[in-house]
């Protein structure tokens, strides 16, 4: 019996109806069958194109991409699944549409979607704004899709946005859950999701919240560090709270990189902006005032230098399981004297850990391909057992 | 008797062997017998899809767009109608090429065509401009396919020049055709294409000019109404009035709003700049006259700001046949307290007609599939039957 | 026998086994077969699609494109060529990306290349460092293919880089094979690459060097001729020297344009930079001193501007074999009272040889076709063979 064939027998085990036709906003409005539904389609995708078959399900349609900040591995990662689905990829570019000129989101969604049957959105710039954009756009195609006015309502497959970054913590999850042998070794599981230096400001916070609120689920042993000030959306604490007391794992917090590192099997140390400065950059763009976003992000830099010593070094790492956790970013990272002077993480790090960070990127267009399969096919195992018998070459062989 | 079969069978009565490899520059180049087999066209290529049945006609090739102004309906109406026939969409952007160094367009056409199979293009910023461009682009390929440098010769989709704005007029003729309940309704209603109030200034003319020059062909009585100053081509006019003195029906003029929506049928109100200040503009952007341009500008702002009265209100909407004439825009439109202060329309009218509105965009993309379609397939209705037979599945279902 | 059967025929006893997976950096690295066979299948692919049979070798997967400078005709010949192939287009555009933020070669490399069957890199700016770049992100690809990290190795197609043009002379050579009637009727033909006057600076010297290098290797007689002080790379002259001296043919060097003209069966005049001054805008750019580099570029367009007599005039055309040598150009040119008042060469020549200049640029698409085929297909002579017999239509014929 093939890998795939395994995993499609899976699948028929999961109650996973409620995924056909619907988005993907956060992983914690997701049941935990649906979210071992798109680790076991990752998985499945990625065994049929190791064996050359193709896994087209659109002979044509769209893909609509809007990204509304500079993009490269999740641009890519969408244009991979896409075209590995026979989806051919548009981006919405607002610089080269009309957007500017007064368009309302919800007309716009609908303008772009006659023939589309997905949509990637990244808007993670602004706090309250990114989440809130999305839920508008999706909104307007229900309701264009109720009125007829679309033939087929294109679903979601959030980028990021402000509040959760699933294809980013579900692909490293699934990265973690093959170093690991299997989801069954999560359990008990320490993870450091640590605050690190950059001598930049303002990265979203939707990367440390998509791992509190993933990685609680599956009985780990999560903590959230910080310095003073870098807090994160209280609504995303809670949720990985309830999660880890519905899962036997814990969720704590602690202001001490060193005591999160500590015999920690998995860390994550990565930079981000404080909530509260993040709500208030908002404000200053909503009412234009330059001036104030400007001196906002002089303070904002002044309070980051205060924590230069947030950074991975080879020390950190020594305390952690038999010194050898498990490094995880989402990439690009702030290299101490490669990128920066100070940044996250020492070179030496980094450097040892650039295969399996790698992998852990490579991940990503499977857990997107999956969203999209799982959202447009009504029975996913059976579909993945009919690709395999149709067994069509991806790269013809002679 | 499918739909498609039903529509494939009117299209073998209609005259249309001129079309195959023909360019699509204006409709009233176009015979009755085309115009109805766009429209047909069209219709079968919506009931195939929405029967999830594949009408790719091509295994590989490009589609080329070139857009000389900014756009999002169009740029996507046209990658949908490429990628629903098999053309991989490839944007020539003016900015990313060498053209800025002094390429001629007819160097440029070819060097973009060795495996293109459809042009499309939009220039409409500058009268007696964008048709001109157009038509020397096109010169150039039949030049090259005379003399064997390309395989094949792309055909044109003027996606809006100067003069005509024909995916536009036919996707609203569409629009209206199935609100009306077929095109043999046509005959006897009053269209008001009316000028309205805009805070912008210079929107092209070949919207209304696209309009009058086609609605007037079907019996149609076809009214233009405008402030003075703000004619439109007069050659343009000419082909409404010799048009409608063909079908009995009817194309005249006024410069009261109240007058054109008096009992209208189909109402049509949009901004547009005045032909002579176009002139006037286009000579001073070849002379690089910027200060010129500048105070063409205001001026014009200030001329148009006389008419902020010309508004599709409640009121004028009131005046119309029992209240309820259709209510047709390109979109956007410049909705009063929404998208601006003073605009084109009231948002209570725009509001009780914005699914119609956006059902009349959704037929965009298969109205250009259409003009696609038959420059490229020599026996349409056959083809049609042949794609319904083949019934490859356009959205795999397991 | 089809004219496909024929050249899989020639194909077969071509020793080619060294192309499959590897990448195409300069022409002087492959073999006399491996160009040939480049050639074969480039005029193999043509035929097929000529006659209406699709050459897709892949049902999914990317070409991922790189233009680190402005272009418009090999954008669209890789774009052409991928899309002949089943490869959908992915471009890079760093302006996009987080490439800006500090992100290294090596690791954007893999990032994007998860699902890529193909890379096509432009960087020519700049002198030393476009085949450095293009080394770097391949030698990435097989770290990222050894580790694991990348299910497939994407193939390399320098689309130009500082020191070799392969995809512009091999286009302009298959031309020129095409015009003499066989690639047996090069030896002895007398080669004119030189420099001609533009009123533009800076222009690569890849282009030069690309036709030294291969038109070497067919027994012509190559002349390279330039004002002082507009050498090229040495190494390059080398690689150019050695191969006429193995192929019975000859190259030398001087610096007059008359001499180089007279009784040429081929010219080829272009502008490019001096090597020297390229070198050191490369340092200056590296210093960031930008008052240098302007100053820099006002003494090359000085010194450029004693040398306007370096064009192709009517005089200088009669001069050569029976006044009708082959007039070659990579495009665009700069063409005397059209696209500047003095350039490279006069309107009447240009005109002349319009036709067959824009025929040598048809055969850029399946050049770059021709070497994705070869690097990706392991039996290539077996592929063209199962191709014409699968005989699947490109374009669909009712």
């Amino acid at each position: 019996m093939s890998k795939t064939e395994k995993l499609a027998q899976h699948l028929e085990k999961l109650k996973i109806n409620g995924m056909y036709r619907d988005d993907f906003y956060w992983t914690w409005d997701k049941t935990d069958d649906e979210l071992d539904a798109i680790f076991t389609v990752a998985d499945a995708l990625r065994d049929l194109r190791e064996r050359n078959i193709s896994t087209k399900v659109f002979d044509s349609g769209l893909g609509i991409s809007i990204f509304r900040d500079n993009s490269t591995r999740t641009r890519f990662s969408f244009a991979s699944a896409c075209n590995l689905l026979g989806l051919e990829v548009q981006d919405l570019d607002e610089k080269k549409s009309q957007i500017a000129h007064g368009e309302t989101v919800r007309e716009t969604a609908n303008m772009v979607s006659f023939m589309a049957d997905v949509i990637g959105i990244r808007d993670d710039m602004f706090i309250e704004e990114g989440h809130k954009y999305q839920k508008t756009f999706m909104d307007a195609l229900d309701e264009g899709y109720e009125k007829g006015i679309l033939e087929q309502r294109p679903t979601l497959v959030n980028l990021q946005c402000d509040v959760d970054h699933p294809t980013q913590s579900m692909a490293d999850l699934l990265h973690v859950i093959h170093e690991l042998g299997g989801v069954e070794n999560l359990k008990g599981k320490k993870v450091a999701m640590t605050w690190a230096y950059s001598p930049s400001y303002g990265k979203p916070l939707s990367v440390p919240q998509g791992v509190i609120g993933l990685m609680t689920r599956f009985g780990m042993e999560v903590v959230l560090a910080h310095p003073e000030g870098y807090e994160v959306m209280p609504e995303v604490e809670e949720v990985a709270r309830k999660n880890a007391a519905a899962t036997g794992g814990s969720f704590t917090k602690t202001h001490s990189m060193a005591e999160a590192f500590k015999d920690a099997d998995i860390v994550y140390p990565k930079s981000w902006a404080p909530f509260a400065a993040m709500e208030k950059r908002t404000d200053l763009y909503a009412q234009g005032d330059a001036e104030g976003i400007k001196a906002l992000e002089k303070e904002l830099l002044a309070q980051n230098a205060q924590h230069k010593d947030w950074c991975c070094t080879e020390e950190l790492m020594k305390t952690t399981r038999e010194g050898k956790a498990l490094y995880l970013h989402c990439l690009p990272a702030d290299i101490n004297d490669v990128s920066c002077l100070d940044g996250e993480v020492a070179a030496s790090v980094f450097d040892r850990y650039r295969t399996p960070l790698y992998k852990e990127a490579s991940f990503k267009p499977y857990i997107i391909a999956a969203m999209i399969f799982l959202a447009k096919v009504k029975d996913p195992a059976a579909m993945l057992k009919l690709l395999e018998e149709r067994g069509t070459q991806r790269w013809l062989q002679a």
